[in-house]
């Protein structure tokens, strides 16, 4: 039986051996929520960069460009990691290349992985009928916040390993961590992530209806998955 | 108020400002346990090494001395970290050098903190009056196993998290999570603890009765503190 573990920040990866895994990226507020509506909303690629100045580089070739630090649109950008910058009408067809505070440092930290997968609420189960299907070991990433540990992150770790405990050895101290968090919180997900202070900060943001938005449960069914170092659709 | 934050691993310790601090280290099986019953069983002061070569250097000066690696007593040592190593009869009067896997690790980590103390379930009580009485920010310290999170030491976390929510601000998502995990655990910490692999660990090391003994709850009602680079009872 192959096994699953939850690594709970990017800061923790360098303990875990990747090689020959599948990795699931998780940064549910917002990046790999807004990148799952993207691909499944038709863009051809989302490029991940690590930096601003990287993303910028891209400029004037057709590409639709986004920057969020902090949980803000940086200047000069066309759009933060909202899901709402990710419609149909605004990315259908087109490739987009996204930097972001948290989600896309975790997608490079884990390079040595066999496979790169995107993982959201919005497709969890997508996600899970897909590391069912490879058969590999699987490493749950959170991307955290600046890599502490965050609740919503654990907790999409948690609802995962719940939905794969029969097919997974989930034997780590975190997956079980995980899993009883999500447990806790899984009837009312909107209520729970009140809980923390992190919640105040989305709320001075002015985001609370991307947060309400990126813990709706399985409204997609596609799955992004990197190739190359694009994110596209797996087929 | 003062702020009251939970650190899961030492790996996550760079990612806090600790000046000005008190920190609280936590290696519940079975360190930070088998200090806080030595210490309380009359030990004149125990001092905490890194490395098995440091604690041998210490041989010959009537000093006892205790070397626990994976769980095993090191060869040649009187002792490893099992709380029954640290009985009156054993240690009253004595100076002990020991160096454990995880909670010596975490102590020395800890170095640019205010103050060091040392928590265990046996001293939850005790641990948490002292906190309420220095008024400063706290840094919980899990240990945790080789750098990876582990449940004991978040569950005490969680424990202390839960008694002084009223006292301090506990808004980072790690105390939620270990406030939370502990809720679940509360009614029965020995069955919740068969949940994970490292409980099977613990049982292959012949330990399961320390393991039921670091479990026990408010038997101590002493406090052990680091004054000087060693553990000795606080005033």
């Amino acid at each position: 039986m192959k096994h699953l573990e939850v690594c709970l920040t990017p800061a923790l990866l360098p303990l875990y051996d990747l090689q020959g895994s599948i990795v699931v990226v998780i940064d549910i507020f917002r990046a790999t929520s807004s990148i799952s509506y993207g691909i499944d909303n038709g863009a051809a690629a989302i490029i991940p960069v690590a930096s601003v100045e990287e993303c910028l580089s891209y400029q004037g070739n057709g590409f639709l460009l986004g920057a969020e630090r902090n949980g803000e649109v940086v200047n000069g950008f066309d759009f933060g990691n909202s899901p709402f910058s990710y419609t149909k009408e605004k990315v259908e067809g087109k490739t987009l290349v996204v930097t972001t505070t948290n989600g896309t440092h975790a997608i490079n930290e884990s390079k040595n992985a066999d496979e790169i997968v995107i993982g959201s609420f919005l497709n969890l189960t997508a996600v899970c009928d897909y590391l069912v299907k490879q058969n590999k070991n699987v490493f749950l990433l959170c991307s955290g916040w600046k890599n502490k540990v965050n609740l919503e992150d654990t907790l999409f770790a948690g609802a995962v390993v719940h939905q794969l405990k029969e097919q997974f050895d989930t034997w780590c101290d975190s997956s079980v961590l995980a899993e009883d968090l999500f447990l806790c919180a899984k009837g009312n997900l909107h209520e729970y992530m009140k809980k923390t202070s992190h919640s105040e900060r989305l709320k001075k943001l002015g985001i609370e209806k991307d947060v309400e938005f990126c813990l709706n449960i399985d409204v997609l069914h596609s799955l992004p998955v990197i190739k190359d170092g694009r994110i596209v659709k797996s087929e």
